[in-house]
């Protein structure tokens, strides 16, 4: 890629940029868009324009965003954004004192020295140097003493990095405590999830060896159980039955628009009971909805009480009166061997994965492992078709293997855009379809709560983004040119690495500048909810109902934004010193993206749980992972460059396990565990534990016709019949 | 050495043995020294003859060690001795299982082979093959279909050992709850150590920080707090006070006995105040102690006052009013980070190391490191001696290296003795040499308590015993003739260690032999204690306290114990398929050692402390630590015989380390933690507190001057002098 072709990249991404944050600014004012661009505020039950963000100017938010302080993000979004925020600042505060320290020291020194020209006319010529490359190590001779400025260069950025990230521990500890012990009540902090409960013994019901366990244990502070059921059956006649009653009403709807609009006595409107409602009788859908309800009620609650009562699985909530009882409760061992009556603590209700509760303590065991191999196995495999990408869609491997396509290639518009986005785009599109699958996959281990399954398929993505992006795109862009040389001397790998990385420089940079300038254009433009939302608006809600469906926002999704960021920042930090114009690309993205992300999360997404920054330990362990990474990069590049003193370096890798391990040990285990000092700051009153309960019944089982007695006595009438021991 | 010089040895070591075992016969009878051969029983209040041991015959005590149960040993000498003999039946149930398959499936199918004969002759007659070689894999010619005999016995014995370990560890798992739930009330069990304590807040004592912070995480079980003290001067000064009341009571019995004796006034008995009683004054010696205590008391109660007012340490002991409580409390995570108010349960109030509770999380951390650091370079460097003794002490290397014994290492006798003994003497001197500084680095770790230290020190020595002994002395053994090959390629250790086994065996049969006739025959017959209680008796006792003293016996000290039968056990399992002979040896061995040492835990030893089977686990680790050993051993020795199937032995490995991570996954955490089900059986009457709380007093701080009340006022007036902030 040269140099004329990364500019056009650049450029086009920026104008891009500009037009979608023009169009953010025009469109966010119209009321009728509100919705869209303050449902985080609407929800809140706040005014969407309080702030005056409408009269404040095209560049209002930003001054918004800028302004608002971490209690806001808490307030509007919870912890784990807050958690978010620290850290991109925290990586955000890494990049800004390296650049200020690197960009003064290391450009001058590259740019007056003179490899690049020195270098056999034949070989500058193929590689074609431009600007970028006079501004790198790339122009610093072998075993030349320069070599000791970007030496010390990497030193400075790990020790910026130790200070910051120390720093940031502690602060997303306190954050976390003070969520903790706020006196506000949390049903989650009274509650225990038990698994693994053994067999029920002859003559109790599971409920009954539920409650004689734990009243036997606490007999101060335990308040009551509720027995985890097998609840697919109903489930699904829960959700058809709400289906229903969503139709019933969008039919009413029509009907009653159609009083207004068209004749007095209305057309009651109709549909086809067949396939995809093409097929089939014909039928009134007031009626008919009207009777599958009528239907369907009965035989749900029919449904939910053979649950409660025969569909029993061996895990139960545990309920306690104080959150002390339940966090000390949730950290002790209970039985004997560890595989009986394991207890965690409870995630809040609407997160809980029910259907993973049932999974017996060494089958987890086991699926973990056999997931980490399936895993590994997605990664390595991942890496051919990226490899393959990346080579195919350089310009010139293209010409080689499509030659009927020269004579297009050959225009200089087409190429230059090419050039610029083809590789880019493939990446991202490839990189998109890959989270869901790792999703599912850590769901699949027996991960109890959705935000830990969340956290496992994150740091998954990461290690995959990581390996097979960078390392894979790296490779794999010099693979074609060195391949034999590789087969020569298959040990040659991590110097062939360290090798091809000023080479690949301006690939990562125009990766770097695509993502966050389009990217982040459309994450604050909102275009395509905006369209979305209008279309659903226009032609197919009928009901309040459904236009609040249509514009309810997910949540920020920080399970793929934090790998995607920290792919950025692997990929500065290892090329920071190398190139280190590459600073500045990172700065831009991280602090963009600090201001869009803040300005959504104040007013657009709406958070679909709270764990409390449970996610930091695992960010913080691969930023680490990052910096040791580029601190292993750098012994090799820098020892490539036949540089006597490189050894040095060896150091870092050490010092960042020893920071790791010392932060790790200090701080970890209260993202683990709850510490008691947090939770002893009781409230003065005593919580509505009838409350607490009732808000981890699932809500299929929630039916206003089984009243609480109904619940405790169907359950206390299980295994009586004998069938789950 | 030939065959003759190792039945020599065998028949020496039987003969001492008998010896021994007769003279433990005859002596113990002798009413005289019971107190020397049932210590155990006198204590407990028991008459020592009451199964009649005297009156059954010569053997009558085997009767009894055979036909004692599990509780007998529990009651005796408590569940960590009970766990030892667990240990014990089930390597010598490994063992015997194996036999009962190994000897008459591989011993014929060995000797029925002839590739020692097809040896060309000159190696044959240089390496001296015997008997015992024949019957040994060394006779079975590479490639041979016969060795699927062998690798098939690899299977049995890993196999036979899962199993029984598995059942072990479950059996252990059991003792060890149900020696937690008894109804008996142990201090300990309601107590936790807290340590890290952060400084104290301004306007606060220690005490009240403390009680403060429990009171309010436990408002209703938080019994009481125990600050730490820094006991160094007022233990020193106890000590000498005890000391000189002793010397007091030891002048005064010297008075009455001259009265008795003597001259009617009797002869009030001197010493000299100088360098060890020889210079000096001469004083008469209870009026000097007389004086020297009444001097030492008021001086001993002023250090108490001081110590418990300005002496405090960031730690404490911290009682509960209930054992569930206590527990769940040990297990929980206090303070938001993990290096403050860290806790841990309490040992036993005798057990505990009271100077290590002062020392800081992070400074424990790195002192666990650098110890570890020792550690391995103490194995690394013990290797090089023992290596020089082993290759110097063949016979042959003596005289080569010391001609002018020549003469004398040419007598028949001499030379056989010398070679039957010398190497394993001077092993067995070396190995007796280490423990002491093994477990004075356990402490240096920070641990707390004594049991914990024993632990630690004897799963050091066990790792270094097999690296150094084993290890070392089959490598050193070859080394000599070896090593030009070695510096070819030095890769080749592992093929040179499989190769150089089987030459090795006849040494490591002697060791084992050795080890146990001699050592067991001493151990039972107790001659060395006897004789010095007998001297102690007769010249230097002079009170019944001091008779008492010089009779106690010590605990059966098992740290040092396991590590020596683990490495036996070691060496058998490695040998067990290649000499399957040396499998009788290790029945022997075992069996021998379980009846003795039955006999000394039933009748005379008394444990120091008791950890409710803690050393299970490390025992379990250790064990199959040397199944692994013996796996990798056997698949390079295999292997080194190019056989082609030689690698379906690398699963066992592998199956072993599943294995120990399920056993370790189910049982281990009940070990360390407590578990509430466990403890929740809560005997009906209040246990009395007071006393619980006292007996963590330490002895120099537990006057009966100082009564509860001033103990309390001394601790809360503390830090308002503001010294320990």
């Amino acid at each position: 890629m040269d140099f004329s072709s990364f500019l056009t990249s650049l450029g086009t991404s920026f104008v891009i940029f500009l037009v979608l944050v023009l169009l953010f600014s025009w469109l966010s004012r119209k009321p009728g868009n509100a919705v869209v661009y303050y449902p985080n505020r609407i929800l809140r039950g706040l005014d969407p324009n309080e702030n005056g963000s409408g009269s404040r100017g095209l560049f209002g938010w930003i001054g918004e965003a800028l302004s608002s302080t971490e209690e806001d993000v808490i307030s509007s979004s919870g912890v784990d954004t807050a958690v978010y925020f620290v850290f991109l600042s925290t990586v955000l505060g890494i990049l800004i004192i390296s650049g200020l320290v690197l960009l003064p020291a290391l450009l001058p020194v590259a740019v007056t020295d003179d490899r690049l020209h020195h270098l056999p006319t034949k070989i500058a010529q193929t590689k074609n140097y431009t600007v970028l490359d006079k501004l790198s190590m790339a122009n610093v001779d072998d075993k030349s003493p320069r070599l000791w400025a970007f030496l010390l260069a990497v030193f400075v950025v790990s020790f910026v990095s130790y200070y910051l990230l120390w720093k940031a521990y502690n602060h997303v500890s306190a954050l976390r405590a003070n969520a903790l012990l706020s006196p506000e009540v949390k049903p989650e902090q009274y509650a225990i999830i038990v698994r693994d409960i053994p067999p029920v013994p002859e003559g109790q019901t599971r409920k009954e060896q539920v409650d004689t366990y734990f009243k036997t244990i606490y007999p101060d502070t335990f308040y009551r159980s509720m027995v985890v059921t097998d609840n697919k059956e109903v489930d699904k006649l829960w959700q058809e039955l709400e289906g229903d009653k969503k139709k019933l009403a969008r039919a009413e709807a029509i009907y009653a628009e159609s009083k207004r609009t068209g004749k007095p006595e209305g057309t009651r409107p109709t549909h086809k009971t067949g396939f995809l409602g093409l097929l089939g009788k014909k039928v009134d859908s007031i009626e008919f909805y009207s009777e599958k309800i009528s239907e369907l009620v009965p035989k749900l609650e029919a449904e939910q009480k053979s649950t409660l009562r025969e569909k029993q699985l061996a895990a139960a909530v545990v309920f306690f009166t104080s959150r002390v009882a339940a966090a000390s409760a949730a950290q002790s061992l209970h039985a004997q061997t560890v595989d009986k009556w394991t207890v965690i603590d409870a995630p809040e209700p609407c997160q809980l994965l029910w259907t993973n509760l049932k999974i017996k303590f060494f089958e987890r065991q086991l699926r973990q492992y056999v997931v980490y191999v399936i895993v590994a196995l997605t990664i390595f495999f991942y890496m051919i078709p990226i490899g393959l990408i990346s080579a195919f869609t350089t310009l010139k491997n293209l010409k080689k293997l499509l030659p009927f396509l020269k004579s297009i290639l050959d225009e200089d518009a087409v190429r230059t855009v090419l050039e610029a986005y083809l590789p880019q785009i493939a990446l991202i599109v490839f990189l998109a379809l890959l989270p869901k699958l790792l999703l599912f996959l850590s769901k699949t281990e027996g991960i109890p709560s959705q935000s830990h399954a969340v956290r496992a398929a994150s740091g998954k993505y990461f290690y995959f983004s990581v390996l097979n992006v960078f390392i894979g795109v790296t490779i794999a862009g010099t693979l074609f040119s060195t391949f034999k040389e590789l087969q020569k001397n298959p040990n040659s790998i991590i110097s062939l690495l360290a090798g091809s990385i000023p080479e690949n420089a301006p690939f990562f940079l125009t990766f770097v500048a695509l993502k966050f300038f389009v990217g982040y254009g459309l994450e604050l433009s909102r275009i395509v909810p905006l369209i979305i939302f209008h279309i659903k608006r226009k032609y197919l809600c009928k009901t309040e109902a459904e236009i609040k469906e249509a514009w309810l926002p997910g949540d920020l999704g920080y399970g793929t934004r934090v790998p995607g960021d920290l792919l950025v920042i692997t990929i500065v930090l290892c090329y920071s010193v190398i190139a280190p114009l590459i600073i500045v690309f990172g700065v831009a993205y991280l602090g963009l993206g600090w201001l869009i992300l803040r300005n959504q999360a104040l007013k657009v997404y709406v958070p679909s749980y709270e764990s409390y920054g449970r996610m930091w330990p695992h960010i913080f362990a691969r930023i680490l992972a990052s910096l040791i990474l580029y601190q292993l990069t750098m012994l090799g590049y820098i020892g490539g460059k036949k540089f006597y003193f490189a050894p040095f370096l060896i150091v870092l890798p050490i010092l960042s396990l020893i920071f790791g391990f010392v932060s790790h040990k200090k701080f970890y285990r209260s993202f683990h565990d709850t510490a008691l000092e947090v939770v002893a700051h009781e409230s003065k009153e005593i919580p509505n534990l009838e409350q607490v309960f009732r808000s981890f019944i699932p809500p299929s089982l929630n039916s206003e016709k089984i009243d609480d007695d109904q619940f405790e006595d169907a359950l206390s009438q299980v295994s009586r019949t004998g069938s789950f021991v």
